[in-house]
């Protein structure tokens, strides 16, 4: 799988963002749209404090088909009661009288500050005009959906003559059963709704279900995927495994774009009992504070990964058995360091992507998880959102 | 249950610590004793990976009777193999040998870095003479056994003619089933050794097991409790309850000095659907990063505590019936915030305390956990930890 140097909108996408008044400075506002109405699913947040997004979302997405999904940053319209979800309706309402489409066949998501209600006409007011707004750029609509992202984050590959593109954020709040975060796929491929269904479920299991950066889970996360069929059938075999090397790129932008992240961390496990385990135990490392802040100082604490191994109380950890890697180098091994030379194994943290590899040597299991390190920006960034 | 002013030992209990070498500087290993054989119980952390002391350290303890505590800091003998183990009973065999007790009846603990072998013979050195340094007071004890804890920590309290007192270090790497703590209690009551257990659980249970700075489960944790009967019999249920509240207050001292904490958190849950769900939903609360980075800025972003609660995926919760005070101050009610304003949430955020009382209207479930705040303090001290 090679990315596209620009990410582009598949054929019959686009999208438009705005600052619409919610925040003082800074797009506020995004729209994605497709001109043909196209088959959809979509994942959401298992968190049980669901946004009024998410309690529609999952509404709208049942019948299987999208043409627009309207989001807004800095208010997450979340534990807002029956009054947000009337809001979130309006949301869709104003997007379906501005593109003339159905109202159910649009749908919305919401991010920023917990327990605020929606500013609903300002947003009204904001999609007013939209539709003459239209662009091919994905970044328009990535700009639109950022909170504490650094940076506007999309990506395009092509599979089998069609395009699969991404558009996400992250980047704090990030953790199991999606990250914190919102991702909007968009391909041109035609693909009936059930196997789209089953494709992103697979595709978000190896990838944004595996990303975390906090491990606090978020009130709106959500995945959805629109494939318009614009540039026909493809190999479906071939269009899953592409998705799910793109998803997987994707959050590899998400997790060094976490609050305050220097550099990429990921645990890869191999060897565990099962798949299963190895999922676990891979999270929890990437979890783990003291693993975190170790590879932020490059700091030659490598037992802390020991100790973030042993915490998966419920998986079966043999101690003698386990190896570390460090970016491929051993460094744990018949329960001693290997060669260990402090400055060596510094060198081998200090870089911008730290590859932790554990071999459990139980049995066949494996998983690979995605994370950052923690740094003094995550707690400047957080002690200080709600004001900013 | 008052706490004395100044803690002291019970009768026939006494210890030392010193810099024997490992450290440069400050002290380095610490020496509990008991002029008698005390009866004794203990609870071990459940990390997978325990050190060596926690292996040999469940054995010993399995007899049930005790004389002496042997602390080193620096190096934590975790995944050290066999080696390890050796070096362990050394330990006790250095205390055996100078205080002319049985080997049997010393245990060790060890606390810092993992992974790397036990400097035995500094310590076995350190020990010699150790048995005519003897004091009265526990904080000798208590400055032994410091890592990143800011002061040394004992507390005392009196019972039905007998004395508790409980010396203790934190302060990171604090998490379930133990803190990464060591805590040592000494008692002149007697008791049983079956009872001691049984008790020693229980209050566990209810504080340190509740404790949390920062999700990681240390691979040493370890609280012994010695009762040397030399006060004679007591009122095993009132002994029982004030045992229970003392350690509340030392898990209190303890969050309090979680490392770069500046406030203690308290999540006090009640209406759970079960007591086991209360203390998830409460441990989550404490463990939640963008909570505790709220806490800290004092950012009244009081909705992430909703997400926390939300997190809690395995636990019955109903958004529509939570209510939500700080400081005793309701904040949130029937799906919106009560009265909000931004400058008086800022004021109940910003005291050196913070409990978060959520109410979640379903059952008779109760429980509190404790925890602190998380700073840039805790990130300065973990990103070079090996080193200093």
């Amino acid at each position: 799988m090679k990315l596209h140097e620009r990410a582009i909108m598949p054929q019959g996408f686009k999208c438009a963002s705005k600052n619409c008044g919610i925040k003082e400075e800074g797009r506020d506002i995004a729209i994605f749209y497709s001109t043909v109405s196209a088959n959809a699913a979509g994942v959401f947040t298992r968190n049980k404090f669901p946004g009024a997004p998410i309690i529609l979302g999952r509404e709208i997405i049942k019948d299987g088909s999208l043409r627009a999904i309207i989001v807004n940053s800095k208010v997450s319209h979340v534990g807002t009661g029956l009054e947000g979800i009337e809001n979130a309706r309006r949301m869709a309402a104003a997007v379906s009288g501005e593109f003339n489409i159905p109202e159910n066949e649009v749908i919305m998501s919401s991010t920023g500050v917990i327990a605020q209600q929606l500013p609903i006409v300002t947003i009204e007011n904001g999609v007013r005009g939209m539709s003459e707004e239209l662009v091919d750029d994905p970044i328009a609509g990535a700009k639109g959906i950022m909170t504490t992202d650094t940076y506007p984050k999309a990506l395009s590959v092509s599979v089998e003559g069609a395009v699969i593109t991404i558009v996400g954020k992250g980047s704090g709040m990030i953790e199991p059963n999606m990250a914190t975060m919102l991702v909007y796929i968009f391909t041109d491929a035609k693909i009936g709704i059930s196997r789209l269904d089953e494709m992103l479920r697979k595709a978000v299991g190896k990838s944004f279900n595996m990303l975390s950066v906090d491990t606090d889970t978020s009130t709106s996360d959500t995945c959805i995927i629109m494939a318009n069929g614009l540039a026909g059938t493809v190999d479906e075999k071939k269009f899953s495994e592409t998705l799910e090397l793109a998803c997987i790129e994707m959050v590899k932008m998400l997790a060094r774009d976490g609050e305050g992240a220097t550099k990429l961390l990921l645990a890869n496990i191999t060897g565990a009992g099962s798949e299963e385990e190895a999922k676990i135990i891979a999270k929890v490392i990437v979890n783990s504070p003291l693993v975190k802040t170790m590879a932020y100082g490059a700091d030659p604490n490598i037992g802390r990964i020991l100790m973030a191994i042993g915490k998966c109380m419920d998986c079966e950890i043999i101690p003698e058995k386990i190896e570390l890697k460090i970016n491929d180098k051993l460094v744990y091994q018949n329960q001693d360091r290997v060669d260990f030379n402090e400055i060596e194994v510094r060198k081998l943290l200090g870089g911008d992507r730290v590859e932790i590899k554990a071999n459990l040597n139980i049995g066949s299991g494996g998983a690979i998880a995605y994370g950052c390190d923690l740094t003094e920006g995550y707690i400047e960034e957080n002690t200080a959102y709600y004001s900013s």
